[in-house]
């Protein structure tokens, strides 16, 4: 065992200064959904088979951990159902939060109260190829309100989004568009049938421009005049209230599709009415993956960043439908931590605090002055400051360089001199400014 | 998919209010954890078998969780090694938080500055048989300092111990012991060979009585002689000072014995000098399991409650040596959150505010009330209290059961009176008192 150990590729060990950055962002995210009465829910790792299998498409399903039953696992079996996982694994990890959300819904609707408004911040689990930014175990900060199809919760998520990012300091804008309206724009240009591969294509508008996006399109089928009566729609430009205007004009042979511009305008005067002040703006080009989205779609990207969406979501008709639960509406929205990891790191925008976890360190000069200390320690951690005593008597250098190595603001030196003075020497470690301070008041001087 | 769904035996869902109350338990020793200077540390949830393995004995290999392979797990193995775990699985979930955390020492120890104080507080799963409080998956909470053998540190521990305990409410007693107590019992007897049996023996003490413990270690090939030397031992009584006087006796040809009854004295003597008020007991008969602690061990236990220990740890001096560093001594403390949980709930310990995750309420009366109502949500939540609007104007019974079964403590109602006079009416759903406060002062009313 002399090799140094590792772990499994895909995932990560955070240190102490990670894992203190990581907690300010997953504290700051809960504190706001708590502000706007979500209450936290934890479902466990492992979710049985039956549960997630099929609830992700075929590539998912590959993609899913399973478990080795436990015990003599290939009792009784042949080898061929051996050789075919499902009859050796009844258990996977958690793929998502949303499928496990939708199946706690389903097992105590009888207990609970709807609307149902619910935060989530677990790890997910996925057996994909590691790569730069992609890991195999990762943690999702969910947020969704199910049971009601009122607009007031489109809002309230976009206001959530305001308040994170506004307390953690990234400038973001949040791009909205609607599952309607994509079906309405299908619709007008004659290919209801087509939606998916529409969106498909105009998800990527962004990156390969209109040229590329318009031959993709002809690749899946549609025929030029389509594609011609499609080009004014993507090049909508001008305010959110021109581009619904727009829309309204287009739109006007699609039900479906004015539902979705009437309720992209509902959200827009419900934030106004509230004072949101986040810049939100209505992206046609915006389509997002997951086909349980049935009306707004939601995607934020920071400003001063380039970087992937660091949050997004939307409303679904149908969620616990799967379950045998149907006709329930929710919307949610998540929080991409380890993106937003990145940005604030990227941005240097992490508080000063987050690394260090302790703010006062106490040399150890020997008994006499441990005694001393021990007293003082104690006083400090009273008054609610994170305070430590070197636990042997060792070399000041090599005290002073645990303190460095560990980023403690910090240093306290008692003495026989300062025994004598019952006055501590306090060094400020950044400045390297030096004063005394009587016993007594040590910890009111260090608040 | 119509049969309701379900979760894997052993498995929990942590419903909003659980969850909260958990949250509690976490927040609490995490803060007095960081009181103390230790840093948070998170490893992945899988780790590598290899690293896993042969670390918790035969039955705690039995009870790992494996995790198949992802891709073709079978390709190109027999069916022989298919049926051997070991050819289709690599990784297995964390069994506990000590093997991962010396595998983390051992394989960042460049990076780390010694004496490494860190804690962590993660899930764990065990593939054991469920039952009443065992689970398959639960949380620990260990705090542990590596890299010095300083006293201080177990001190430091039981200050912590009393610490915590304090901040919840609950009243504990903290019982302690020394392994080289134990060996010196064992070689005075003379049978140090036997030490394990005799302390699985003698652990037995408070369950089955002083003849039955005589008649097991008869069994385990003590000879009456030894018996008869041992029992003076066992009924040591009186003051911690008393039984450590007796012991310097008792122990006086063991070098070991004596040394672990001075390492006793001197954390006896630390807590004193820092002030600690938590009832301190040396127990001879606590022998705590796992065979790598080396010095000191410790147990929580509650008063008022009756429940196994609710909290415990040693002192190991070789726990990094199975990853190849050898000789790095520490010591920790784990804190058992479910058993915590069950002591809070039984005394009825946890605060009342834990019962809800909304403070106030805004009931919805319709569309004209909802845009004053968005404003007034606005301003409760800058003050940073959890405020909630019902999303549709519904009946208002309705509305009321919705905030009762939610246990909100404050319903705030904007009728259209309300509105004229721009004065919320509040409701006090504990007493029922209603009164009307002003738009502009509601917050402030409600902090």
């Amino acid at each position: 065992m002399a090799q140094k150990p590792t772990i499994p590729k895909g995932t990560r060990d955070f240190s102490p200064v990670e894992t203190m950055r990581r907690q300010y962002i997953f504290d700051t995210i809960k504190r706001v959904f708590r502000l706007y009465g979500f209450a936290p829910l934890e479902t466990p790792s492992m979710e049985n088979l039956s549960t997630l299998m099929g609830k992700y498409g075929e590539e998912g399903d590959k993609l899913l951990f399973k478990i080795l039953n436990s015990g003599d696992y290939a009792a009784g079996l042949t080898d061929g159902e051996v050789r075919t996982a499902s009859k050796i694994c009844e258990k996977g990890l958690r793929y998502d939060l949303t499928v496990p959300f939708a199946r706690y819904v389903v097992q105590h609707q009888g207990e609970l109260a709807f609307p149902f408004k619910r935060y989530q911040m677990q790890p997910v689990w996925r057996a994909d190829r590691p790569q730069k930014g992609r890991y195999r175990e990762f943690y999702q900060c969910d947020v969704d309100v199910i049971g009601t199809r009122s607009l007031l919760c489109e809002a309230e998520l976009v206001e959530i989004v305001e308040r994170v990012f506004r307390a953690l300091g990234i400038r973001v804008v949040l791009k909205m568009n609607n599952r309607k309206i994509l079906y309405g724009i299908a619709e007008v240009i004659g290919h209801a049938d087509k939606m998916t591969d529409i969106t498909v294509a105009i998800d990527k508008l962004d990156k390969i421009g209109l040229e590329n996006v318009q031959a993709e399109l002809r690749e899946r089928g549609l025929e030029q005049e389509a594609i011609d009566r499609l080009q004014p729609i993507l090049e909508l430009a001008g305010t959110n209230e021109e581009k619904l205007n727009a829309l309204r004009t287009i739109l006007a042979s699609s039900e479906t599709g004015l539902e979705g511009v009437e309720e992209l305008a509902k959200v827009f005067e419900f934030t106004a009415a509230a004072g949101v002040g986040l810049p939100l703006e209505l992206d046609l080009s915006l389509a997002r993956g997951l086909n349980y989205y049935t009306g707004a779609i939601f995607e934020v990207k920071a400003l001063d960043f380039a970087i992937g969406s660091i949050s997004g979501g939307g409303r679904y008709d149908d969620l616990t439908g799967i379950f045998g639960l149907p006709n329930l509406s929710g919307v949610g929205i998540s929080f991409g931590a380890d993106r937003i990891y990145d940005v604030l790191l990227g941005l240097g925008l992490f508080p000063e605090e987050l690394n260090c976890s302790t703010r006062v360190f106490l040399a150890n000069l020997g008994e006499a002055e441990q005694a001393a200390s021990l007293r003082l320690l104690r006083a400090l951690r009273d008054a609610e400051i994170p305070a430590e005593l070197y636990p042997e008597p060792a070399k000041m250098k090599k005290q002073m360089e645990y303190a460095n190595r560990r980023g403690i603001p910090y240093v306290v030196i008692v003495g026989s001199q300062e025994l004598e003075e019952e006055a501590a020497t306090v060094k400020n470690m950044r400045t390297g400014e030096q004063r005394r301070v009587p016993f007594a008041d040590l910890a009111t001087a260090l608040l």
